[in-house]
């Protein structure tokens, strides 16, 4: 018998989206799929941009002339991308366009990272948490070795650092799926910790593009000696509509310790060739006046309708969290219902899909995950349903 | 000090390409790259097929309309596209197209595919070999678990299966770096042994689009029991002309034991989104009349240009395989040079850019990989200059 990894077992439920498939499938032979409002996977909802469509046509059109093929890009991903990265965000912090790595997804980068260290490393992860931190580290053969760092509302569910030391934490903000977000002091005792207990942070900030309260920081190297310690990871999935292109960056310091940089560049050469060109193409252009103004705006209209959801939930007296800097709301199950209960609860009432808070962990229990993913109208449609809950 | 992977630094020398990369750099500054023919690296030299193109423009102008937007697809693929690849190539065989998953790259499959195994199983190896598979697999901690194939011109560089057991085994066939192509009694004889030994074949079948002799088999699963044993990865890298475009597929049988279907529909659904919507159009695209013939004309250039290239060796005699059911040809170093003063040479006297065999391991030592992917016209001139080696 070969000999499989045993990792694979120990894997918790199956991934909770493959279940909600099932239910819509199921209520779709019933005829009733058309009427629910699926606020529940955090998918786009609104076309993709002009700027965004031209650019990537423009682009394939250029690979049919004998002067324009492209074959094999860099796997790091093309310098124009990079660079145009770097430029806008990046340059500022002093990091230059070798530091941003291109990739198919912050979910790849997220998952992939951990392949960097030891397999008895100790990994902090949030409870609750985005699912792929945890899954892809029990599957490298870390279950005994994860340290979860509860987010409550006691601590406003902000994970504080542990007391003893840890090898890679993992952090979320603007949390999916909490919808909360760390201020400066709030992540500033993160990056101590970590210099402090020589740690590296991964921080997903897939969702910078919602952040609009001032005193949120739009990256993590904002705080000072961020640059030794923290890893960044940012997305167009959710800043630019490209769930469905694939396209996310990844920020891997050439100051942090222990080779990260170059290991990760080794990982990623080997393993991967890279994003399509006329994907980068498009990535590149929601930096251009036209494309930052479209997908700026298509921002706006996701926090357009995450504001119109929290004043439904507040007008109905329901207790909840996030939802402002963040394209999710975290909603305390009323009545004591646990999160399965109330999923389907809210399923049967209003025809609204969330996701229930279990599925992030077992701290999610008692908690609903809401996407603002949808269009205003739409979000005033589950408004009027959410009056008859 | 964090925990790190401590198996990168067993990791051999740089992957090859870089430093190729390197010597063309410095030919550039001494105003001489551009009379350089470069046969190294297996890319495409032909533009996009217009087909293609078409199908991706119109699958992105899609997107931007309100009906045709596209979030997350499914991570192991469209249906639409496993459907086609599973009518026309594998539904004989009696696969569904469940079992087929579509992914960015056969070269990020066969590096991930390990991961559904333990640390120290053992996995068997060519010698040469396509890189991927032996760093992804010492990487993941296998270092000391490797058991090398040797091919060498005494066995036709054809793998022989081992004495004893091993869990998981690499082949390619038509071969990435050698050129040759394992026939029905070779590839039977391998899946005679994991079926008695209970192994597992992951088959890099990237190049079956090649394949002209008629006693090549075009697919592990012609071989009797392939199915129970099996695991075969096609592209559309060079059957298509999509080094730049990054789509690829992988049958992974239900009919695998230990569960290794579901253990790899975990994995892609935990660590992947899948690939870009418009990228899968272009894919189903090569399956339509007009896309097949556009495609097929290209494979049949790069097979004219190998066998312009084959000509002129004879006519230097030369020794060297391959090159007729593969678009690589693998030349015997001449005057008992080295691999890589053969790749000198080679490139200061005819401007050829070949890879030097040791690049792909111990055994490729003594040969050059020569790439046929290029213009008939190209191969000419090459020919041209090769009369004055």
């Amino acid at each position: 018998m070969p000999k499989i990894n045993p990792s694979y077992s120990l894997l918790k439920t199956p991934y909770i989206f493959p279940i909600i498939e099932e239910k819509l499938a199921l209520l779709e032979t019933l005829g009733l799929k058309e009427s629910v409002i699926n606020l529940g996977i955090g998918d786009v909802a609104l076309p993709l941009a002009p700027a965004i469509a031209e650019a990537i046509c423009s682009a394939t059109r250029e690979m049919t002339h004998p002067s324009g093929k492209k074959g094999y890009g860099p796997s790091e991903g093309y310098f124009f991308l990079r660079e145009t990265i770097c430029n806008h965000e990046y340059a500022s912090f002093g990091f230059s366009p070798e530091e941003i790595f291109i990739s198919d997804g912050t979910n790849s980068d997220t998952a992939n990272i951990q392949e960097l260290f030891a397999t008895d490393c100790k990994v902090a992860i949030t409870n609750p948490t985005y699912p792929v931190y945890l899954a892809s580290n029990v599957m490298a053969g870390r279950n005994e070795h994860i340290l979860f760092l509860p987010c409550l509302a006691d601590n406003g569910f902000h994970p504080q650092p542990p007391e003893g030391p840890c090898d890679l934490i993992f952090l979320c903000s603007p949390s999916n799926p909490t919808g909360t977000a760390m201020d400066h002091a709030l992540l500033k005792r993160w990056v101590d910790y970590a210099i402090e207990k020589d740690a590296v942070i991964v921080f997903d900030n897939a969702y910078a593009a919602f952040i609009r309260s001032p005193n949120i920081p739009l990256s993590i190297y904002e705080i000072e000696g961020a640059h030794k310690v923290a890893i960044e990871c940012r997305s167009f999935s959710k800043a630019a509509g490209f769930t469905g292109l694939r396209c996310a960056y990844t920020v891997v310091p050439k100051t942090l310790p222990h080779g990260l940089h170059t290991m990760w560049r080794r990982r990623q050469s080997t393993k991967s060739n890279g994003v399509a060109y006329p994907i980068q193409r498009g990535a590149e252009a929601t930096f251009s006046k036209e494309g930052y103004t479209q997908v700026k705006a298509q921002v706006d209209i996701y926090l357009e309708s995450g504001k119109i959801l929290r004043e439904a939930l507040h007008r109905n007296h329901q207790t909840f969290y996030g939802g402002i800097d963040a394209p999710y709301i975290w909603w305390k199950t009323p009545n004591e219902m646990n999160s399965w209960q109330f999923f389907d609860h809210l399923l049967d009432s209003c025809r609204i899909i969330g996701i229930p808070g279990l599925g992030f962990g077992s701290a999610g229990e008692g908690y609903l995950r809401l996407s603002t993913f949808t269009v205003p109208a739409e979000a005033q449609e589950a408004a009027v349903r959410l009056a008859s809950l």
